[in-house]
């Protein structure tokens, strides 16, 4: 193992209170790196002495975005839908069975090249860390093969056989559950480190989901689920009641879900590229924060709800449109994505975290917000190594 | 002069009404360039032959994009004034002091630094023609080294001497009309193609800003507008009365301004980076389409009120936002920049044009919109060469 100084650091966002503020940043700063961990952090001055040394100009340095939730394993193109959404057409679940149709008829190799193509353009963007999801397949064959190919990407798996209903089994819903809590199920195990189910009028109900979750508990799969986007319903007090580690979109939640989630520890998900790509009302943040709940900020990067895999540009939106600070922001799209996966090792730079870090052609962490649409990151570290 | 064929587009982007809709798109085309200019675009089955040959693998192209309208020419950093601003300190025009008194103090090195660095991320975002404007300077030598700077970067060159009264001239707004209209602009004119006024209660009045205009024009600068941008005004009417190639912002118009600009031909400037980056209203497109009038999409890229240098957020913005089509919004980055410079050889790939264009990872520029925030470009030609 070899260490490596990072030094001339203008601002270094550590999420480590240690440090003070609400990101513990330090100014003129430096960061080691001892093999693929982060070994101390602090003043330039009274850096130690390492291996090799690189200098990054003043920039700034934040840990890496832990992006939560992603639809990354799909075949298809659906630009004309959104274009026909910007001019009138409301947003419906029912166009993720366009993309099941293009996603089963998908070779295994033209899958791994779109999510290979994905987790790049993302990792390029500062994304050390990216949960994806199966969902397109919904077939045992199908799903079993979304979850091996997102394994080779990223731990952070999800099983999302309860993603809809699909047109195969559109008369029988009960058969479908039994179907993902049955053979899809034993399939995917061995590939998926979480299970999701969409709770939604058109999607699946309480009882349903909960069924869903169960089953996966009793397989070692942990719970996490998509909530609340299209209406209230039940999905946020479904997420407190079985323990899941997030309940994501909360767009729309009543005073009890807020209470909820506070009581629980459940982590809101908050997608804001999904109500700018759906024109949708954004949820309501500073309710959330005031609240106690802790937010993970993700993109939800998918063909068809939005299908950006910027988590600068989410930071943007979740300044200007949930009325959160830069720092609450940027926490949020890092310790609160970690949070929300449950990895306390990720979304910091805390002595012993994993280094995970970006750089910013930028003084402060403040330009991701103040430069909103910029390709700012510059470079990207994974475990200690630049891409 | 040496030709080359860009094949393998999968489609292409040409605003030649000769190939039909919106766009002039073609799908499976080539792109012959001769030097610095396009010789012919087509199906890739009917391409002509050249000297070299380069296959994009079917990306999209579509003409560089055209931003009419920045201020790129100032030093100091407003990072904190956008968060305070982001917490519910409103967005006033007396900010831009902050920045005249550190680009007064900066070097002409500093300064040149700052537009280099500005100018080449525009353009590995695509952007192949940029508007500079002056305005940081406010003094005779500042204004005019501002403006000798940023032609090393561009032909297109705006003196805005009269963007705020400086604070050593607060008590006699009249004497530095006469100091805008007589040695600054003695002193600019050899720099400058364009004359621009901030027309806005708290800048500069109808009767100041006809002054400062025809003064310009009389020295044969052509005359262009910051107009209705923080409330109703003057700024478009006299824009049609002077005859303005645009009239920028355009936030807040009655009827009659927007029969002004349609009957007129006063171009539109929409700049809704700063709506986003202010949390204001978006101008209405819509209405503006409706009457006829032509638009311009362009970021208004400056440290105060919006520091957004992509022209594909801005479209992505006019989408979501303002309710323009994904068509509209890509013309008016290109073809409607165009206008507004009034340079017919730009913003679109008719054979004769300047060879600029933008290869984007993406099927289609529908993917601008659809995939907000995500560095889509990879590869910016300028006069037929890659940057
Ligand atoms: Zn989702
Ligand atoms: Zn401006």
């Amino acid at each position: 193992m070899t260490s490596l100084l990072v030094t001339g650091i203008g601002s270094l966002v550590t999420n480590d209170p240690a440090h003070g503020g609400p990101l513990g940043e330090l100014a003129d700063a430096a960061l080691l790196v001892d093999g693929s961990k982060v070994a101390w952090a602090g003043p330039r001055a009274q850096a130690p002495a390492a291996d090799t040394a690189i200098d990054v100009g003043g920039r700034a340095v934040v840990p890496g975005f832990v992006d939560s939730h992603s639809h990354l394993v799909f075949a298809g193109d659906r630009a004309a839908e959104f274009a026909a959404r910007m001019t009138g057409t409301p947003y419906s679940a029912g166009g993720i069975r366009t993309t099941v149709a293009a996603t089963r008829q998908a070779t295994d190799e033209q899958l791994t090249a779109n999510v290979a193509r994905l987790v790049t353009e993302m990792r390029r963007q500062g994304t050390t860390t990216i949960e994806i999801k199966s969902g397109y397949g919904l077939s045992v064959a199908d799903e079993a093969r979304s979850l091996e190919i997102a394994r080779q990407f990223t731990a952070e798996t999800t099983y999302l056989g309860a993603h809809v209903v699909p047109a195969d089994h559109a008369d029988d819903p009960a058969a479908y559950v039994d179907l993902v809590t049955g053979p899809m199920l034993d399939a995917v195990a061995p590939h998926a480190k979480w299970i999701d189910v969409f709770v939604e009028r058109g999607a699946f109900d309480a009882d349903q989901a909960r069924t869903i979750l169960e089953a996966g508990l009793a397989r070692g799969l942990q719970p996490r689920i998509h909530a609340n986007q299209l209406g209230e319903g039940p999905g946020v007090q479904l997420a407190a009641e079985v323990g899941a580690a997030a309940a994501d979109h909360c767009t729309y939640l009543t005073d009890a879900d807020i209470d909820a989630l506070a009581q629980s520890g459940v982590v809101a998900g908050l997608l804001p590229a999904v109500e700018f790509s759906t024109r949708s009302p954004y949820p309501n943040a500073r309710r959330l924060l005031d609240a106690g709940v802790t937010i993970a900020l993700a993109t939800d990067c998918n063909p068809g709800s939005g299908y950006s895999s910027s988590m600068p540009f989410c930071i943007a939106l979740a300044v200007r449109e949930m009325h959160m600070t830069p720092a609450e922001a940027l926490w949020s799209a890092t310790a609160g994505g970690a949070a929300a996966l449950r990895r306390p090792d990720l979304g910091h730079l805390t002595p012993g975290a994993q280094a995970n870090f970006a750089v910013l052609d930028a003084p402060s962490y403040l330009h991701l917000p103040y430069r909103p649409g910029v390709p700012l990151v510059t470079q990207t570290f994974i475990a200690g190594r630049p891409l």
